[in-house]
């Protein structure tokens, strides 16, 4: 209540909303590594100096949500993780050149589960594409969470680890809160310690690690020039992984953000008036094309297995969104799979990146 | 992304959109000091047991937001905040006869500003009323960063202090991020360290301290018997003093949240459909009558000094809401002042409390 007015520095009019003063001087979030690296050209004076003139990224086309096209934009994150790769790998390559140094990445997995195996498998993979060290523990289902914990401890205290995963979700018995509170936050490279989601949460305010998930959703937009500021967005789904943080990067993008969840009434009315849609559920094809405005621009972050015999793996991965009907209403949408899930990984290799330098000292 | 599905441990239903399993096991937050005083009868199975049956507030109207009703009701924030302060008084009586302690508050003041000193007066009224010890520092305008961190750091090591407050606004060669990230969470009773802040954010996760305002905001509603849970509210600013911390804390109540900004394009639009709306803007009656659905219920945190020759100080406090259009409309509506303010004052008591008996291990 008291200093609220303090708060609000910039000054509200009646009718415009303008804003003025305070909010401008607010720097958009990017992570450092990643404005290090590039600039995305998210303002018309950067839109002639892409990083990459032969990706379909570079049009140049600024696409103003909210309005009907002959044909819906598809937006693959390949080209995007490909580039940032690059880069990621270019700027270790510089690192070792000058200090002798390589980011180090360490993951720690209880148990088997296929998808955890997966998804470390591709983590792995693309560490040593752009040079990353990595290091794998795996403890035993029935592991105790003390021992888990000095698994944690050991990484934490280890100079040569940048960045630590604990591969979620963990077995029942083991308290996922308390193992993640335990992650440094200096090497909290998913960005789920609380300190950094505060962080997020808090303008004004930088968090040492954003969560790869929505930081790939607001790359994806910037990249192929979607508006974000002032733009009604909606969240659906509030996972910390991805909904969650990507309402709150949003918000720190200046979009006005509704977050649906398994509690909202009609979210297909709400969903329609969004300029921008996300979608954080895990149900395939949930959201149909009544659920979209015209011109919407659609990033879905579902990754959903449905069975499909024609597959020779027996299912096949689709989104949240129907895609077939989403297509013939939007302005913009995703690829499932190879939409936002290959920037996911490249900004992880950003954020690990990111860690090294910072504790090195290297700009 | 990965291990999104997994996260969303509930059931959604096409069409329904129905919650299952997962988010009803969540408790709703409440602090733990209020929920060990007392239990708001914010479901029908608790109305009959209202703790203050003189209060206005046991009148067993279980509102229904969206709905329009002859008369708006006036949510007078005294009565409640008479009543914790009771509750609180008392639990302190009973923490003082067993083992002897007492709870105790500091504040730091930095320079002299008129609306500061009119707080921390009303605050130290307030702990005086309950029985909580206060101290007080005072530092000169130009005080250095370093004596600031100095006192703050003494009354983190004291053990008779449980909460620290950092009069806000300081003075601008002071750093307030730093300032904050220096009071210990532990005595955080406003609620603004990014690590409480950040599990205020994350679902599943308890902040030791919930902001005053948010709780102040929530605990008005459920008194007033103003159903949350799948309602579609509107948090008009995004201060972390009140509007983010209010936005978080009503999705944490499931609601389904929009959350406007100075960058928002038809603000008026976006209110219209919401049936609970949390005004925190900092502008004379920008809320006006266009601006809200018949039968919503409306929570004005605006603290604004409006010029009045007829009062005796020569100005008056007003909303952000117009008032007098607003009750027209609304179905339930609070006064200002006289409405969230002093809840808020009564919740920082409370933060007082809890944290004392965390401290002392006192149940």
């Amino acid at each position: 209540m008291e200093s609220m007015k303090i708060e609000y520095r910039r000054q509200w009019h009646y009718g415009g909303f303008l804003a003025q003063i305070g909010d401008q001087r607010e720097s958009l979030i990017l992570s450092d590594a990643l404005t290090a690296i590039f600039k995305p050209s998210h303002s018309p004076s950067h839109s002639g100096s892409h990083p990459n003139p032969q990706s379909p990224l570079s049009s140049g086309f600024h696409r103003a949500t909210g309005q009907t096209r002959s044909a819906a934009e598809i937006m693959s994150g390949k080209p995007i993780a490909k580039d940032i790769k690059l880069r990621v790998a270019a700027e270790i390559s510089r690192m070792k050149a000058a200090i002798g140094r390589l980011p180090g990445l360490a993951m720690v997995l209880v148990g088997y589960r296929e998808d955890s195996h997966a998804y470390v498998h591709i983590k792995l993979k693309a560490c040593n594409e752009v040079g990353i060290e990595t290091s794998i523990v795996q403890l035993p289902q029935d592991c105790t969470q003390d021992r888990l914990i000095d698994v944690v401890s050991s990484f934490n205290s280890n100079p040569s680890v940048h960045g630590i995963i604990v591969q979620l979700p963990l077995p029942e018995h083991l308290d996922e809160e308390t193992i993640i509170n335990f992650v440094s936050p200096e090497k909290d490279v998913d960005g789920f310690h609380p300190l950094n989601m505060g962080n997020l949460a808090l303008r004004g305010r930088e968090p040492l690690f954003i969560p790869c998930a929505p930081k790939a959703c607001i790359e994806l937009l910037l990249r192929y020039h979607v508006e974000i500021i002032g733009k009604n967005a909606v969240v659906i789904g509030r996972s910390k992984i991805a909904g969650l943080s990507t309402s709150l990067l949003l918000q720190r993008h200046h979009a006005t953000v509704s977050t649906l969840h398994s509690f909202t009434n009609n979210p297909e009315q709400i969903t329609r008036r969004a300029d921008i849609v996300v979608s954080d559920v895990g149900i395939p094809n949930i959201v149909g094309c009544n659920w979209l405005m015209p011109g919407a621009v659609v990033v879905d972050m579902g990754t959903n297995s449905v069975k499909d015999p024609n597959s020779p793996r027996g299912f096949r991965t689709t989104g949240d969104v129907c895609y077939e009907e989403a297509i013939k209403v939007v302005s913009a949408i995703t690829l499932v799979p190879g939409g936002v899930g290959p920037v996911v990984i490249s900004m992880l290799l950003s954020n690990t990146l990111d860690s090294a330098k910072r504790a090195y000292g290297f700009t």
